[in-house]
């Protein structure tokens, strides 16, 4: 075959390789390499979705990986967690540390923030970076927090105590640093809902406000008293806040007996006000949110998928050569580039690779298989499970005897699952009896030794390393749940038989995993294990929830410190004496927040404050402490908890609700059918793929031995040497998550040649262009 | 062009024509008579989409006729309702009646149910009517309803008190007759949605038995007490119903006080409780039921869709002939169809209607045109639009007089609406404030003038019948509001001078009257009438869950009463007497019950029942009621809340969510475009149709005006005159309901010649099948 090889186009800027380090191939020019490493930087943002757009000067791609660099992350990251759990020290402190020290740390952070700013600056475009509101925001955030600093520094040396206003400005760095990617997708999409859920929102309070007006017309001359012998409804101001905590549920039905006490038939008015208010209204919130959560999530999902595509592009733009008709990347630079991007990656592995993007071994991999390559890098690689049991190796004959054979197919038969079961049952009968009787105190020992047996037995018959693959969740939950549990509970039979007491933290972990390892009964039946997988996938995107919800406590957590600290105090346990019933404030004299007890609900610090936010979340009683800290105050401290509720309740706990909606809903639509990208198909015909599902239930190392051996008979020799032990593990349909389920059916969509729209189309992509124009049955519900 | 008539295919059986009455048509025989009944049958089914497979004899389908005919219709409702109202005569009665009235009542009703059912065998062939399990349900229901009646009668001769167990079993008649298609459905989609549900609730009970397990390990022995001063989590049972309490939050943040006022720690354990209980499967129940909910809802439409395309096939295959090469039916019998089909339309309705499906007007309609019968019919007409104003009439130069035109502008003026927005708020200013300034008052006396003036004003520049349409919803509501304060003010202001004292009753109904009026300013503007149109429009399919929370109310109430009656009385609205603070019960004394006043709520009748049911619905406080009612009968009592809660709450509760989140979605999905029938473009091309949109803001007039010289000028002069003042309107798209929207949206997507699948093949469709093999990025999110 002829092979015309034409040069890539050059990269315009002067090349100083001696910043570079060495070399990175010999033989290799310096502007080969410069062109790898810039092609690899695309590749590697591709791989793992970076967006950020970087200057191609050698001097800003060098920053540029300095920038990925996972170090510098993790320091970005220890310095936001620094700087947020700064207010756990600062007055009204958990744990007390004087203005200045906590200001110093706080001028460390900000620094180190100014210099990732400015880093970033160094990588990207003059125009792009002043743009960019992210930017904008950190450095006004900065001066701010400054200024703050200074006045409020000023002000506390001459003692005069004044409001540390900017720590609510803190959450800022959190959302705007580019790696809280979905936080700020979130954010992106409550910003987006604003406008729809805006007139929603002032229909509901025009409701609100009208039966209000008509709950002071029935009731407001009836002379009607509350339980607590308050007058009922005679207040507009009181009504409207009364009626807002209906919607929320929290006070029904107490609301409503005065009044159906004093007629039958007004109990009519508060069910058409439940039903327009709470059924309806609170429905159509959920809908808003949701359909603007779904539009969001697509829109991002396209611009992703063809940001990506973009970016491959744009790499093999760099490396391509000519070969005979069509542009190609040679395997020699195929090979550099893998190894730029990945430098960890095994050569059996990257042989694999190099086979399914070169099919017909031709020295060379088109563009259609080198637009893969990403999607390749990504896809995880086992190697460990082809060998052989340790044991089989050190004692063939004693593993392969008779008896050991018996036991290996005891272990692997279902009755042997079936047994443990029950013993799990008849454990957890145990654990609700009595513990102080010694009989159940000594079949403890038993339980633990039963389960110590069992895991003993596996590892003897399962190889060890694939009995604790990466993914194999149960095993590792199983394992570390036991030796926590034997270790625990050696720990406290020590003390107790030394000092004759119970260490009660100890105990504390002893009894929690004691119980949480009757968990694994899940695991034994298959419509469990479905829906807690999902579940268990589903998490590191409820941990993006975590950090939204984080924001906004931290945020109402300062301003509720600012407003409400010291007003309520919890003293004593037993509320023996006057003052802590009243929680040390007699303004809450016969209020319902002291009667049910609830000072320790306070503003005092800042785990408090996340704790009362927490139950404010959760919504039942919020009126309660509502009124109490209006009771305090002012009654216009209502207002905060009413703001708290419209957007944690409103918008983000909808917003929660519409993410456990859609995740779960596209794991249904993925039951009944196969998606498979390319790759995998590839994969599958090369017979070395393994799917997550063959790793459970030990049926794994018969199964890799079967495709083993299908696969030498396709492959070369040679080959099959390099490759023997090495397996591609496709990551189950079930372990996806939501986003790269549907990255990839997006992308299956988008024909393997097709470059896709222009850069600026992509970053301009609207959620309405993606609204079929005649929607049909099958998309519209 | 040559004409060749071939005879349809006849119909088997002999004819009786006498039976029939008369002729249908002069100058018809009795077999073509006979022939158009049958299709008539079949086309009517599909204008009203029913469904019931009846036989093809004349003697059926004359039966058939007869039981589709309103009186029969309304009749079997009344007696649904008589049987269903029985519950507030018979023990314990809110109007009680002898035992005799009511089951003599009782056997009315089931004599008319099971003369329906022998009525409806008559219709529907032998084998379909013993296959239905509708029927098998209604004559079971009916046997064992008289089997309780004589136990019961019985017993009450000899005067033992036995339990009447078989009136739950009375909302099987309204669930179970054919017309009750939409609660079916809802039912239907209840039943599939179980087996899916009942692993995520295992899951679930199994997650809160976990919890219950380490709360009684871990606070079980620490000798806390809870606000009451009960001990804290001691007991297992206890702890489960706490905990299940936990999960609808009606306990939080009490539950967790006595812990976390221990050790700051402890609310960790609720924290995590709350978030994996709560939240996620609260969250994962809605996900379930949203999914089999749309899932069954498609399936249904395409099933009803087919079905319709079916009965109007069979329909055109008898009164087919041949013309040329094709099948058509000729203009006379399609006239005649059309006729019996809609025995009140007019003629020019009919002579449009048959333009449109005549397009060459060529004396006969082609198959695919006939098959739009069905749909052609169900369009509405508007023929009153095209008049003048009356007073132009009767004395035309007064009212084109220039002061007259200048208020006829002044009053479609967009300032007009505006002044009586401010006039509205100030109007609830007024109200706001104390009325019984008489200044106050009086200023009702003038608001309510200025209302009227407004009203009159319009009906002087709109013409009345068009200001009066079918589809002005607010120009109804506001003048029927109006005119019932006008006749109430009055009403109220005689009595008051007569006698010196306010009706209560009347007082009421003019205040709610007066603020009602306040709703007028959300026509003002344009996104709030959007939302509240679509709310309307929903309207009637939330009737349909009227109808299901119902029958579950009816049967909870029913066993309600029978467990719970008489144990608790609410006697003194006042709560003086100490009887009177433990509701007339010693059990309730210092119980939460008692404390916070919930006597009132109780079983003692149906409507009673039914408030406490509401309030258990809307979830908080229900374990107060819960605790209240066990108290005073026994712990298991407390089964009976969870039972409610499970079905009303975890299953119609998010159905009903599920169904609200359908409908707003396909709204959306709409409002980007633009869904069209095939008829609706006829309906436009030939300029007859009138968008509903410019029915409202006065626009009305001109556009018809325009419309109509364009049509002129497109048909002949005869024509012309028979259409003239005659217009479909095109039901807008904001008036449809989520049910026809999907159909349209589906039979749109089916071309106007496929047959479809056979019967067999539709009325089994599962909705399993309606899932794409490959989910794409389009459908699955």
């Amino acid at each position: 075959m002829e092979t015309s090889v034409v040069q890539p186009k050059e990269i315009n800027h002067p090349v100083n390789l001696n910043k570079l380090g060495s070399r990175i191939f010999p033989g290799s020019t310096p502007k080969e390499d410069q062109n790898l490493l810039l092609a690899a930087a695309y590749v590697s943002d591709a791989q793992y979705n970076r967006n950020v757009p970087f200057e191609t000067s050698p001097r800003a791609i060098r920053l540029y990986y300095f920038y990925n660099h996972w170090t510098m992350q993790v320091a970005i990251y220890f310095f936001i967690c620094v700087d947020l759990s700064l207010a756990l020290f600062e007055e009204p402190a958990l744990f007390p540390l004087p203005f200045l020290a906590t200001s110093l740390a706080e001028v460390l952070c900000l620094t180190a923030f100014f210099g990732r700013l400015v880093h970033f600056a160094k990588v990207t475009p003059q125009m792009v970076f002043w743009k960019d509101t992210k930017n904008i925001c950190i450095m006004v955030t900065i001066v701010l927090t400054l200024i703050d600093l200074i006045i409020y520094g000023s002000l506390e040396a001459v003692n005069i105590h004044s409001v540390r206003w900017s720590r609510a400005l803190r959450p800022v760095f959190l959302i705007n640093f580019p790696e809280s990617r979905q936080i700020r997708r979130t954010f992106r999409s409550i910003r987006n809902t604003l406008p729809d859920i805006l007139y929603v929102f002032l229909l509901f309070m025009f409701s609100v406000l009208i039966f209000s007006l008509m709950a002071l017309k029935l009731f407001g001359d009836r002379g009607l008293k509350t339980v607590e012998g308050l007058p009922y409804f005679t207040n507009i101001l009181d009504i409207v806040f009364e009626l807002y905590v209906l919607v929320t549920t929290a006070n029904s039905p107490d609301v409503m007996m005065p009044a159906y006490n004093f007629n039958w038939w007004y109990c009519l008015y508060f069910i058409t006000y439940t039903i327009i208010n709470t059924y309806i209204f609170m429905s159509v919130f959920l809908a808003v949110v949701y359909n603007n959560y779904r539009k969001h999530l697509k829109n991002e999902i396209r611009k992703l998928a063809y940001l990506k595509r973009h970016k491959m592009i744009e790499a093999f733009n760099i490396l391509k050569v000519k070969v005979g008709t069509e542009f190609v990347v040679t395997e020699s630079q195929w090979r550099r580039l893998a190894k730029v991007v990945a430098p960890h990656i095994s050569s059996p592995h990257l042989e694999l690779l190099l086979r399914i993007s070169d099919e017909g071994q031709k020295g060379h991999v088109d563009k259609v298989n080198f637009l893969r390559l990403a999607d390749l890098l990504n896809i995880q690689v086992v190697t460990i499970n082809i060998r052989r049991h340790p044991l089989e190796d050190w004692m063939p004959r004693a593993y392969r005897s008779s008896a050991s054979l018996l036991v290996q197919r005891m272990v692997q038969h279902r009755i042997f699952v079936w047994v443990y079961d029950v013993i799990i049952l008849i454990n957890a009968i145990f654990i609700a009896l009595d513990e102080r009787n010694p009989f159940i105190s000594y079949a403890e020992w038993l339980f633990l030794s039963l389960y110590i047996i069992e895991i003993l037995l596996k590892l003897y018959t399962y190889e060890p390393r694939a009995y604790f693959g990466r993914r194999q969740f149960w095993n590792w939950f199983d394992t570390l749940i036991i030796i926590a549990a034997l270790v625990a509970t050696v720990a406290n039979t020590t003390i107790q038989s030394a000092r004759k007491y119970n260490s009660q933290q100890i105990l504390d972990i002893v009894l929690i995993l004691r119980i949480l390892r009757l968990l694994r009964i899940i695991v034994s039946i298959q419509r469990f294990r479905v829906i807690v997988t999902t579940l268990i996938n589903i998490g590191p995107t409820i941990l993006t929830f975590g950090g939204l919800v984080l924001v906004v406590y931290y945020v109402f957590a300062i301003i509720g410190m600012e407003a409400f600290h010291g007003k309520v105090r919890f003293s004593d346990p037993n509320f023996t004496s006057p003052d802590a019933l009243v929680c040390g404030n007699p303004a809450l004299k016969d209020s319902a927040f002291a009667r049910d007890r609830y000072c320790k609900n306070n503003f005092n610090d800042l785990a408090s404050s996340f704790i009362v936010l927490m139950e404010l979340t959760v919504v039942n009683q919020w009126h309660v402490l509502a009124g109490g800290f209006a009771l305090v105050t002012h009654q216009a401290a209502k207002l905060y908890f009413i703001g708290f509720h419209i957007v944690v309740v409103i918008l983000i706990v909808n917003i929660f609700i519409a993410f456990i909606l859609e995740a779960f809903f596209v794991a249904y639509s993925l039951e009944k059918s196969e998606v498979e990208t390319a790759i995998e198909k590839k994969i599958q015909e090369l017979g070395v793929g393994i799917q997550e599902e063959e790793m459970q239930d030990g049926k794994l190392v018969d199964n890799v031995d079967a495709k083993d051996s299908g696969f030498s008979g396709d492959g070369g020799d040679n080959k099959r040497k390099d490759l023997k032990g090495l397996y591609f593990r496709i990551a189950s349909k079930k372990y996806r998550t939501v986003d790269a389920l549907l990255q990839q059916m997006f992308e299956s969509e988008i024909a393997p040649e097709e470059e896709g729209p222009s850069l600026d189309e992509i970053l301009n992509f609207s959620p309405g262009d993606l609204y079929p124009k005649n929607p049909n049955f099958e998309n519209s519900a």
